[in-house]
């Protein structure tokens, strides 16, 4: 009997959860944009600071603008700190090289990692995070974020920065406010208004502390003035990233280290993700075990996770809100790709999507394709490069002598790709006959043409192209 | 014990879907249009075919660029074929006359349609959809779609192309992807654009894979590189639909066939959708019984199916995604009627979308009023004319002699409508006071006015007009 | 066994219900806005009414637009009724001064409040709802709305027009559809468009009853061609707030009076949301026990209710969908606030939202802090004053003598506020050595920021401050 009431209220929110598929695609990105040709656009703004590099891609190019992102990329020595400070957009991190720890503050959540009651200034902090290389990293709009290098190497990490999402309510530019220091600018100005230009040349950046002056700050925060005078990053030249003087001590669990091992912190998390799912497990305190706990990282760049591996020609590992459930919250995904030499990754157009590509590494050919049947782009791309390619525009890659290595950001959460042939391609849904009588073919070459392609339809190793071009994708 | 466990997740549950009233708003469509003056718009661009004709609306036009939607009519002769293509929006068909078969390749989804493994060429294909007059047909956005005629009469068919659907991450110009086929192209491009009109002149559009060429094709496709250059649709003068040769054999269950009965198709998957929310019988391929079962089709017109009926007056049919789910995918809704030969539809505003009107049969009146009490439009509608009726302005239909017939697509998945007097409307929940004091008008008055007009609100034989004039609704 | 499958379904719902997290974020307000320098913004237009004023601020001024909204204020004299009207957009109204009753009409709705059948015309309406100085009161878009002023007094209220809500799909101008009289126009038309300006200035506004003649209307509504004379306006010169002679009689449920107790309208609400709630007593009629008995009222200022409060400094009440449903549908909520006499509201930031702040009483100073830390407003504010504070900028406020009263609504259901400092600041949630590193301080200097300052973080008393500047914040 009261089975029969809960199984009808399980319908009723069946329906509204059905409804949900219409979230599959997201948020509106509505933009006017030129798309007759592209090309590889590259880092036009650096801030040089004490610690390391930041890189910044022209926000508004106009592939950036009609994808409606911006991009850049932090360089970060061996012990630099990026100084705290948050964003109006959420930002999903993909770490090309070294390793370090992050701190990512989500307002409301508890200081959960405690020192011991007998040190000298027992201190407690949210949860510090360990990232890698070939991981992504998502940090949500308004939380604020700040990364420490404790590696041997360099810490590179490219940033895309969604300004079209919903998060965002200013405008399409991307703003930091920096919580110290004395940051530089990172992104330019629209060279169309010159007043703004000419508010972007006047140096530096200072952090929201800098309005203050040293009196009223030390009376509002109960410190001393010349306390104050720091925190308002007055004579510091060390701008956005710092260098930290001897270990940055933090409070954090031992972590396990292993070249391409799983580290011990993923494994705990998704350990909590499973034991979140198990009923009876579930707290009253919701905000701090479903927000707080969230998994902020990803592994994405393993050989051993990925998804689409074909011998001899490459492999593709492609993660979305369904395995990393944060980016539901960015309505983001992402895909890696390695291409081993002159092999190609299958024709192919994103449904749901615009694509960012960012070469981390190799070269290689990209050829891609609008509505008209018409060639837009067709050359070589090498890293540090960015290409985007356009909801439903056919795109084929190809990797040179050197082999390709790239990392592509999705505007979709669930972003999902059609390739223009083989298994999961749209001509084999369609019927023997349709595709006869539209390439004017016989039955026996279309049910060749359906079915004799290759079988995975994504990627293709180069034996089987006899001749490819020096240049061009073919 | 175990029961309030759950009893507290429905809880839970509930609050998080109450939450999803605020979506009967549906999504962003904030334009800037000029709302002065409206007029019935004809299609101004047309596609002569081998198989039929595809006429548009100037997606450019001011009432279509305000409702943020653009519409086509494709006309396709028996055994023609509209070849297959993909578009970066949904689309919402109605079926004006004749009948057609209708694939529409939905990614991830199985080919569920198979011969005999007995058949010489063994061929399988995702479903096959059956359409005729006076349904609604339902193309999500990146569906891979075609449609063929098998009947012996015309197909005719309207299409609603919402390219303010978030699907859309391109600008407003509606883009067709054709798979195959040298297709031309089927929307004017903006005339803002000198350099955008100059490419639109240059004929014919081509299809995805006339970018490669025949060789690189013939490899990537394992096919001969003759094979190529058809699928490049060299030499094809039969553009977007085709003539088919004989009958199209493709594999589909029998269908039974009947004038105005319900097909069986339909049936069948009326009752799947029962069964679906039958508890019990769900699987654990989500995918294969939600999405890929979706049902497409809706017969909206038939006379039996009339949501509102008065005699001597019309009939009104709705459809909304609470009886035809996928349109909660698409965002929109369709309205329905016929106005027998001076009969009027009282005055009423649509609550919470534009309505675009496309009449399909007879000969009316419309009139159009703002916010200011200022008839925008008051003029005579025929057949194949558009009119866009923005949100909150009311509007009155009043049929001439011949009678009146119209389809009107709305930009909500749920849409409604409030007549200005009756049942329904604003005044019957007024206090008779607030009646009496708003028109200074005795309470015996105010009286009438609220309980003694017609009591449905929305359809008015002609016999209770007097007078109709020539010219204008009145 | 049931169980088991119930619990699979539940996580199903679980996972679909994380997923609505993404909607903390709320909807696209992507507007470009120029934020380098805010001013406080009065009324610039107003309507004379019999019955009263309604005042209404520019919504192209810059920072409305930014914000994306517009705002007005009724001023309503006793016995004065604000005519019935809708619009496109969502209202929610803060009562400032004053009490009244207020219809409003949601489409398909019962009139559930009914006459004895022993009088001698009974009557039926919808819902009549009570409200009262300090307390919220939200009108869903498209939903028929009048009020009426019942009490001694004049009843003030200031309205926010959601013109960036998705159920507008009208352009930004706020649309009022009148059904009776002869309103005049309440918003200025854009000044950059002549054609509008010169349309602005015809004089009266007419309501949406004025477009068609008497004899038409009189037949359509089956009434008095005298009467429809009447509902089209003609002659009326009492425009959008007319006075009412003697009592205005509707039907309504005795209500109980106190100053500052909570009147029992709201307690049965409340009552009527629990029971709700409460399983079993679930009932088939959804939309009646839903959407009809949804609460539009909430008190915020009463101090008694207050969520901050710091003896000597003030206190700040919020509201948000969680506390008050309707507004998961406005994608509003809304901050009241009282700071006493030179206290001060600790420097903090809007996260998700743009903060409208509408002063009503006392004097104080704001200052408002950009990205760059630039100061981009310093200066005082006053009753009828409106300041926009956008997204993630530094607001600090300060009382003057006379204490300081505002009300500010947030363009977000869910709205969150972080402070530069105390125990929710995002200082506490760093690691110590990250502090001392960022600012160059010692570790003992850097422990003090962190943990010595105000424990509240929010509102702090005068006498902390050992001397408060004459203009300014300090």
């Amino acid at each position: 009997m009261k089975n029969s009431l809960l199984l009808s209220l399980l319908l009723l929110f069946a329906a509204g959860c059905l409804a949900d598929i219409s979230q599959q695609y997201g948020q509106q990105r509505y933009h006017k944009c030129r798309l007759d040709r592209l090309e590889p656009i590259e880092p036009s703004h650096r801030v040089q600071a004490e610690g390391g590099v930041i890189e910044s891609w022209d926000p508004n190019h106009e592939q950036l603008q009609c994808a409606g992102v911006a991009v850049q990329r932090y360089i970060i020595e061996p012990n630099g700190l990026l100084l705290p400070q948050y964003t109006n957009v959420p930002r999903l991190i993909y770490i090309e090289r070294g390793r370090g720890i992050k701190g990512v503050v989500i307002p409301g959540c508890p200081e959960t990692y405690q020192e011991s009651q007998q040190s000298e200034f027992p201190d407690q902090h949210q949860k510090i995070r360990h990232v890698r290389a070939r991981e992504l990293f998502a940090v949500p709009a308004g939380a604020t974020h700040w990364t420490f290098n404790d590696g041997n190497e360099r810490l590179v990490a490219t940033v895309l920065l969604d300004v079209s999402n919903n998060a965002n309510q200013l405008d399409s530019h991307p703003r930091e406010f920096y919580l110290a220091g004395n940051p530089e600018e990172e992104f330019q100005r629209p060279r169309s208004n010159p007043e703004e230009r000419g508010r972007g040349e006047h140096g530096n950046k200072h952090n929201i502390f800098h309005a203050f002056d040293d009196r009223t700050l030390a009376q509002i925060l109960d410190i001393k003035v010349e306390t104050a005078r720091k925190l308002r990053g007055e004579d510091d030249q060390r701008r956005n990233i710092i260098k930290v003087e001897g270990p940055l001590r933090v409070i954090r669990p031992p972590r396990s280290r292993g070249g391409e091992q799983q580290d011990q912190e993923g494994e705990e998390e998704r350990e909590a993700e499973r034991e979140y799912q198990r009923p009876g497990r579930y707290s009253d305190n919701g905000l701090d075990e479903t927000i707080c706990s969230l998994r902020l990282a990803e592994n994405i760049g393993d050989a051993s996770r990925a998804d689409i591996y074909t011998a001899g020609a490459g492999r593709l590992s492609t993660t979305n809100s369904l395995r990393f459930p944060v980016l539901r919250w960015l309505q983001l995904s992402a895909e890696y790709g390695v291409l081993y030499r002159n092999a190609m990754y299958m024709p192919h157009w994103n449904q749901n999507a615009h694509s960012i590509i960012f070469v981390t590494g190799g070269r290689g050919f990209i050829q891609v394709v609008d509505d008209r049947g018409q060639t837009i782009f067709d050359g070589e791309v090498r890293p540090r490069q960015i290409l985007v390619v356009p909801q439903n525009f056919v795109v084929v890659k190809k990797a040179a002598e050197e082999g390709l290595e790239w990392v592509a950001f999705k505007t979709n959460d669930q972003a999902s790709v059609t390739p223009l042939a083989g298994r999961n391609s749209a001509l084999r849904a369609l019927p023997v006959q349709v595709i006869a009588s539209a390439y004017r073919i016989s039955t026996e070459e279309a049910q060749r043409l359906k079915y004799n392609n290759r079988d995975d339809g994504y990627l293709v190793p180069p034996r089987e192209f006899r001749s490819a071009g020096q240049r061009g994708v073919m």
